[in-house]
């Protein structure tokens, strides 16, 4: 099969403890890691409170304009998980008592000898139509339902439901990249990587300047393209241009 | 002074190495701390793309709706460094160089023995009416615009921006909290959180289970509300039912 198509990505952290500065998120960089290796390019990503309408808009919006939705949090059993009904009101779905889901969460609760309460029982309700996202760290799943991807906010199960649904995703047209470090300021490369992106067309070029409290600086220069061709090209012309300038540097990076 | 008022606060990081998972945000954790800790509540936050469009979008949608808006990211000398066009778009206001910026500009590259070129003059172009935001690490400075502060993505140097835009910032109320950190699960205490709101209405409880590949699990529960009052009884209802249902818990954090 060729992967001929490029595909985008949008991201919804949903949590109060996220916004509060409480928590620091990492499941959004750890998605937009594993889609980039799998030629899905994230083109945004929302961190919003844990509010219906927040919920609503924030899907509606992204899921017309990106080709997956990926959520993170809320969907647990207490009174401040309200991802699943705003997901449901965002789409115009019911929900409904997922069987599935529910023969899961009984058997865990038999397992490890706690009551299988209402509280838990709220887990197996899920929009109707929604295929469930299993995981093999906790019990209650996550959900598929069109475009949307549904996980938990823990870190180490949202993992665990991102390689699960992995299953419903086609791969994209692969970025390729390459990553220089050199010893110098972004005001003395500019220009030179101004005049590359002018002669190669179908590339990106990110300049991130770094310097911290230990006084190491430098700039990383990330070439990016769909074509392997013109990255090569690029850090040849850029290298060419380092030399040139006296400028040392270090190919970090390569995909 | 009373400080009466609640604010909000929106923060929107640009940079497409934040969405590709290059580099893991910390700026907006950093913001929303030092907020919460003057009384502004942080109510979304957007990672969005180096794109004019994407820019003048989320500004203009997010300053109608919050106090302030922080911005961080773009404000470099390179291609990929738009955040100063789109903001003075988005705000409908010409760019200029700012004489202030231009002086400090040139004193620091002179300093350090630099070429102030054109490239690095750039830097010096703000949007008319703007007040400079001033850092003591780079000396390239961010600004002020009606409610938008426009920051470097460099953490290091954003952080000093951060604590001189405070300058501008009124104090709002303060949200009062507590964290009891309990040795339980969501499902075993979800209805007595209900009750708990059910009883005290001006607050609001968050309930942040956790547990990782070390097998240590836990639920952390956080009490907030402007009034202090009602978290310290909301603390003592749940230390009550927490005692009933034989949990054991800490109390963690208070402010």
């Amino acid at each position: 099969m060729t992967k001929e198509r490029q595909y985008t990505a949008a991201i919804i952290v949903i949590g109060d403890e996220i916004l509060s500065g409480r928590t620091q998120d990492t499941n959004s960089n750890y998605i937009s890691k594993e889609l980039e290796n799998i030629g899905i390019e994230v083109t945004e990503c929302r961190i919003i409170q844990d509010k219906k309408l927040e919920i609503i808009k924030a899907i509606n919006e992204l899921r017309k304009k990106n080709d997956h939705v990926f959520t993170t949090g809320g969907i647990g059993p207490t009174h401040d998980d309200v991802t699943v009904e705003s997901i449901s009101e965002a789409l115009g779905v019911k929900i409904e008592k997922n069987h599935e889901a529910y023969r899961i969460l009984k058997g865990h609760y038999k397992n490890i000898d706690l009551s299988f309460n209402k509280v838990r029982q709220r887990m197996a309700r899920i929009p109707k139509g929604a295929k469930l996202i299993k995981n093999k760290i906790s019990a209650a799943p996550g959900f598929k339902i069109e475009n949307v991807f549904v996980f938990a906010g823990i870190p180490v199960v949202m993992r665990a439901m991102f390689s699960e649904s992995l299953q419903f995703i086609t791969e994209g047209m692969r970025i390729h990249s390459s990553t220089l470090s050199i010893d110098s300021v972004e005001g003395e490369i500019a220009n030179m990587l101004e005049e590359t992106l002018y002669i190669v067309r179908d590339l990106k070029i990110g300049s991130y300047p770094y310097f911290n409290s230990k006084k190491d600086f430098g700039v990383n220069i990330v070439i990016k393209s769909y074509n392997t061709e013109s990255v090569i090209y690029a850090e040849q012309k850029i290298i060419e241009s380092l030399d040139k300038l006296n400028i040392s540097y270090e190919i970090n990076n390569k995909t």
